[in-house]
């Protein structure tokens, strides 16, 4: 069964390690937001692509929430001594990431080409691909003016109120020929847990993006959503509050009514299961499970039902 | 006392060390060779000038030769994960050098503005002048053909025979601006004992460079070069060799007769001289004594006296 998940950061990333866990070798695409991508001392840096590969490859630092477990800082250290801005930490393993792709980039290859070739040398047996290969970065306005999403995001710790976002360049960027390649080849579509607005949302604004999940789902293939929101907060990340500052519902049930004109199903924990009929209101049918993911075998085990729960939509590869 | 001293890398950084120690807090410039530069994971690499820089702030691995001392090497370990070419190792710590560099040449930064303010932040006393801007990058033919420095010297570990020498791009570089102010304000030159050919040897190349030192030595500005050439042989490197190859002879009056149009005064080692009579013969004044640098004290005598030596010229300031 050919899967392709839509994912940002941490949620999105351990939904992806589990169903990698449970499918075939190769049957597993990411298509990751880049709109989080920003550069640093010179150097690419993917925080969404890079926390989907770190988990797929076994490296992901599940307690810090962030990069690569067992990480040093020797390159950080010695660049604050050079004078450098510091407030974006990078270990020594992650700062090779960077290195490696920023040096493919620079000798002209493409973003998706940079990056697999890092994947393949890592030897995941899922592509993980960029929304699109053209830079197209989030911005936050705040009551203090727009900033870029790194800004809001870790110098200033999610601290002001989003007052709007936008994906600057967004006009003129398109699904790269993989993505719409994987989203040709689906059989389920699993849009995961991650941020409505700032992750998830910036893969769905690709212009034709729509376009192409619409054209799978025109050959019954399900697009399924998980919610990133249970019992009305994020698990991680200012989601809750961006929905709120926006003036959308910070629930289960706003995370769906961002969906609804793409989805077919969607996913909320039990938590929520009094929210379930409202969700089913919009149009869309239902699985009510624990989303939390707790631990490895957690992720694998809500990858295997929502799978299942996919199979069980008219049309579905079984 | 304002001293210019041209440097490639170990001998010459030695030297630029003992003046530092000897002289009065930015009364030293030392202008350095960027023929070695090259560019390695996308970072732009500067062998001789981080040699300088290390060895003026107190960092250089004088056991190892090159780098700084306690380096770690964790980002090249996982560049090598990554399929990344390793023959050419650099530490985390000198990584954060080659990122901080070339992040500010990115942002549009010349050479000499980006290696200025790493300079800055390390709070050295000195001034460490690239002899150009723009990018001259040494080659060698070999009897396999034209061979990038960086490829001869540490991939091919300086294993082929030299059978020419090239700067590439040479024709349309300048000296600096700080490098012509520097030589204007000189009250003396010294000429390090590093390689005459391939270290030495571009600094001299540069279009504009000698006729800056004729300048200064026709307002009575002695320059004094040191012999890299102890006893027949380099002290490092294949400086040896390359003169044999390149049909000049390996000696200390090898070495002096490739700069005898540029110098006024040159520095023979005790060892030898029985050719310091050759030396003069030249047409320069000679000064035999210990030039081996084997600690820091070393390198504060050998400073010393060659000052001293360069006092003894007409018309050099006390």
């Amino acid at each position: 069964m050919k899967v392709v998940a839509l994912a940002g950061g941490t949620g999105g990333a351990k939904l992806a390690h589990g169903l990698q866990a449970v499918l075939s070798p190769g049957d597993l695409h990411v298509i990751v937001n880049t709109g989080d991508d920003t550069e640093r001392h010179g150097l690419v840096v993917m925080p969404d692509h890079d926390a989907v590969l770190y988990m797929l490859s076994g490296r992901f630092d599940d307690d810090r929430g962030w990069g690569i477990s067992g990480e040093t800082w020797t390159v950080m250290d010695a660049l604050a001594e050079l004078g450098e801005p510091t407030w974006f930490r990078l270990g020594d393993r992650d700062f090779a990431t960077h290195i490696a792709r920023t040096a493919r980039l620079r000798e002209g290859s493409t973003l998706t080409a940079a990056v697999l070739a890092i994947q393949d040398a890592l030897g995941i047996p899922t592509r993980i691909l960029p929304m699109t290969d053209t830079s197209v970065p989030t911005q936050v306005r705040t009551d203090a003016g727009w900033l870029d999403f790194q800004e809001y995001f870790v110098h200033q710790a999610q601290a002001p109120e989003v007052r709007e976002i936008r994906f600057s360049g967004m006009e003129a960027a398109l699904p790269t020929d993989e993505v719409a390649a994987a989203l040709a080849a689906a059989d389920v579509v699993i849009i995961g847990p991650s941020n409505p607005l700032v992750s998830v949302g910036p893969i769905l604004a690709v212009p034709g993006m729509t376009d192409l999940l619409a054209t799978a789902r025109a050959r019954d293939v399900p697009v399924i959503a998980v919610s990133g929101i249970v019992g009305g907060v994020a698990l991680k990340g200012p989601a809750d509050r961006m929905l709120t500052s926006l003036g959308y519902e910070s629930s289960a049930r706003g995370v769906a009514a961002q969906y609804t004109e793409q989805i077919d199903g969607f996913v909320l924990d039990s938590v929520d299961t009094e929210l379930e009929p409202s969700v089913a209101a919009l149009g869309l049918r239902t699985l009510v499970t624990d989303t939390i993911m707790a631990d490895h075998a957690g992720r694998a085990r809500l990858a295997r039902e929502v799978l299942a729960f996919a199979g069980t939509f008219r049309g579905a590869a079984a």
